[in-house]
């Protein structure tokens, strides 16, 4: 999508080397690659191959390419996209890291572990001039939070749960804006983002006291015209995630929030005991807190994942959240973004 | 205060050995001493004595104890009670550090720089079988808040603001409990609540992910009748700090708030630019939100910071509070608790 430069003012925040090499191990299911399949199709540009061992089903369909081929492509970074089992590197896939590292390409890992906890790859990536960069992590200078209002508009994804869409719908919606000529980035505040974007920051990953100083970093003052779409995180009704939530609220000091939800989502993911709250209840709160920091903030769609109802059920929904918030409801990935946009920019 | 031990139920939060000798090293200005200070007025039953150089100005009235006295006489900690500029360690204090560390006695900070950077600390710290604890910082395991209702009853002070008495007035709750008689704990949550409280775990230190996990473990699962009285940290109208204060709110869990308010702050603190919102607006932001994760939760009382008023003021202040909020309004400092406490038991 972004590519780093695009914005004219200098930014604080992680950088990731492209072209992408995508590093499957030998994981056997899918659902364990759901970083490297996010990558392949959120920047397909950017993406030039994949790096496996021999017995891996999995397949992005990518060319599969050795170390020392990506090297000759000019890959920037292997970026190992999966979730291994208990967060770790398993033993048999240093060897492919090493050779990449000893080629000069840097690894990039959105695990909780560290890549620096692996001395045979902290030697490799010497040897070759490589990074080895966590992207789950972020050891920069932090600030905490001004609540100063900053040149530049912003458009925050906000959610009644985690896991829902708003990545992709902030995706969606800053490449609509770059289509229509309109000058705009997207903002990444989790790993894959940042993966996605080539920068970006993992906000709930930095010390609880500077969430908030995060975000004005991943947004930082821009051209006046200019729209940042910031990729939401968690929701004010998660019991795990809510304060991420909050502080990437104030910080981004949203002119406008696109809520998404999950129509057939009843309780909030993973914990039977905790129902969602109606939407409505979101956008209410979302718009109370967010005025500290923007006087202006208004609700301008609803992002409907709708990828389990039929068509006749999806059309329901999306007249049905349409009425109830009086802005247009969308799904990203079934129907494009452009009456949000139109109505955005209205 | 409170006594490591209050509680049955085992707890994964720091502790400090008790009793305490204060450091003040040779600051100039009683308020860079605030900690020391605040130690000496709220646990004078675990504070022994001060250790200070020569041209130090600043006193608490305690005895002034060579490190070879203060082991003597069975210190468990000597506590950095001071905020030096810089937030660093000066040279010339050292030399008292490292002889009472030699003695035995750990050596507790609450500044932002760790303890372990200073290698002559940790040489002596080993040397003497003594600890360097950061209060500031908290390294043990942690999850992520799970939303699970517990055991036990909960209080939580919030704010309209940082700085206005939360911590004192969850002291004073918490004393006001135990003198009659109800099985009760202050919970700290920030660096000085840990030293007051001889445990705890400063909330807005942990990464984002956990705040509300953290607070979970810091009001473990008690006694039905058992009531944890836990200290607030910020305010969710405030742009730098919000998001700690509502994972708090989250993984507190609480049954009862106590709201605190300066009456005569008009925006938050060190910004201007923020005007503060009405206390009506934080007490329902905070029921709607703390609903999530306790349904029964509903304020019992609004501490009033009345310290610049004079009698005619705090009068007028207190019963507009009452009158607006509907809940007895207090000044923890000028007039005790009992009302409030009354309210909360009836």
């Amino acid at each position: 999508m972004t590519t780093p430069g695009d914005s004219p003012l200098v930014e604080a925040v992680q950088h990731v080397r492209k072209p992408y090499v995508l590093f499957l191990g030998d994981v056997q299911e899918r659902s364990d690659a759901k970083t490297a399949l996010g990558l392949r199709d959120w920047c397909p540009e950017d993406c030039i191959g994949q790096l496996r061992l021999p017995n891996c089903p999995v397949d992005t369909g990518l060319p599969d390419l050795t170390p020392q081929e990506a090297a000759h492509r000019g890959a920037g970074s292997v970026v190992i996209g999966i979730a291994p089992i208990g967060g770790r590197l398993q033993p048999q896939w240093i060897p492919l890291l090493v050779a990449a590292l000893e080629a000069g390409i840097d690894v990039v890992s959105g695990m909780h572990s560290r890549l620096g906890a692996y001395p045979e790859l902290v030697a490799a990536a010497h040897a070759g001039g490589a990074r080895l960069l966590d992207v789950r992590h972020y050891d920069g200078p932090l600030s905490v939070g001004s609540g100063r209002k900053r040149p530049g508009k912003r458009l925050l994804t906000v959610g009644t749960d985690c896991a829902l869409g708003k990545k992709y719908t902030a995706l969606a919606l800053a490449r609509e804006l770059k289509r229509r000529g309109v000058p705009a980035d997207f903002r990444a505040t989790g790993q894959t983002g940042t993966l996605i974007a080539g920068r970006g920051l993992a906000v709930d990953a930095v010390i609880a006291d500077f969430i908030a100083g995060a975000a004005e970093m991943i947004s930082p003052a821009n051209e006046p015209g200019h729209w940042d779409v910031v990729e939401g995180q968690g929701s004010l009704m998660n019991p795990a995630y809510a304060g991420v939530t909050l502080g990437l609220l104030h910080g981004s000091q949203p002119d406008a929030i696109v809520v998404c939800h999950d129509p057939l989502r009843t309780h909030v993911g993973g914990m039977e005991h905790i129902a969602l709250v109606p939407i409505e209840e979101i956008v209410d709160l979302t718009l109370r807190l967010g005025r500290l920091t923007n006087p202006a903030i208004r609700c301008v769609g609803v992002s409907l994942n709708t990828s389990a109802l039929d068509a006749a059920g999806r059309t329901a929904a999306l007249n049905e959240y349409e009425r109830r918030l009086g802005v247009p409801a969308f799904d990203p990935m079934q129907h494009g973004v452009e009456r949000v946009i139109d109505f955005l920019l209205a």
